[in-house]
């Protein structure tokens, strides 16, 4: 009876350094999803905070005249959707970072109501990428291709280095946004085994 | 000694009474707010998907003749952004509809999978309604202000019922994608108290 109480005990203990174990490992790769989300906001961010294109445009005033050059140039900030876009991931950022120093000091689940917060937080900051993501796609693609039902031109055949790298600031957004929602369904998933 | 086993007893019924009231409880909640969702989804994709105006708008084809006044017309499908606004309500209420079924069909978690995976498609669900979200706002936002920058001039001078309508299908959606993200964040609690 001793010896087979002995080897529960055993067994348990097995049991439970593998759960801690996979604990420490689940911890590990969330804490890195986390610092991959964090990175690919920073970069979406600055990839069209630094976004920038002067150039020389032929401007016709008088239709019977010769066009008269000006100089114009594309930023950010002109369109309140790609402001949107960077203070959006501006604020998920530094979320992305107050949470991971924040997970790695609730490593192992110590405080539960934080660990409910983050996954919240993470949910709210999956939103709100998504949101900016899907207003700045819209206005680029409407740069890129224009419309003629309202009489929006294409700007981007004028400014296309502009144009590709708020591109590459979009995809890399996406991936920003994809990481967070991953984080949610990490925890979820950790939640339902439990 | 008997009695005692006898009162844990009868407690223990207490509470696994109260615990599956507490089940029915929260999966009604569940359900009212799917409902709520599925319709706010299916109001937003209709409220744009029927947005339509006609006007005779005064044309001016040569800066010495006076203008000429042409039949215009604003439909939903004239901007990408709002196509993909409505295609993907569209989704999100069929999804809605799909998964009131499966939820009130797995009362009680019986299928531990099918929840799991619920709470998956609610959270996708969430990032593509925010996402269209994001995207029809700003273009309508666009079309209400203009951009001097781009030369895009704004469209709800003219298209003023078109807009006001386009304006309600996006605060109702805005709801949609909270209902949708509230739904996760109660999944999410509760598997967290579990």
């Amino acid at each position: 009876m001793e010896s087979k109480s002995n080897y529960n005990g055993g067994f348990e203990g097995v049991e439970t350094e593998a759960r801690v174990a996979n604990k420490r490992g689940a911890g590990t790769c969330e804490s890195l999803l986390r610092i991959l989300a964090l990175a690919l906001a920073l970069s979406a961010a600055v990839l069209l905070g630094v976004d920038k294109q002067n150039k020389i445009v032929p401007l016709r005033i008088v239709d019977t005249l010769p066009p008269i050059s000006v100089p114009a140039s594309a930023k950010w900030h002109y369109l309140s959707a790609f402001m949107y876009f960077v203070v959006a991931h501006a604020i998920a950022c530094s979320y992305a970072a107050i949470s991971l120093i924040l997970s790695i000091g609730n490593r192992g689940g110590k405080s539960s109501g934080l660990s409910l917060f983050v996954v919240i937080a993470d949910l709210v900051m999956a939103g709100l990428l998504f949101s900016s993501n899907g207003a700045a796609v819209a206005i680029g693609l409407m740069g890129y291709q224009g419309n003629s039902h309202v009489r929006w031109k294409k700007v981007c055949d004028v400014f296309g280095r502009f144009c590709d790298q708020a591109a590459a600031a979009f995809v890399v957004s996406l991936l920003s946004a994809i990481a967070f929602l991953l984080l949610v369904a990490i925890a979820v998933r950790r939640l339902h085994k439990k």
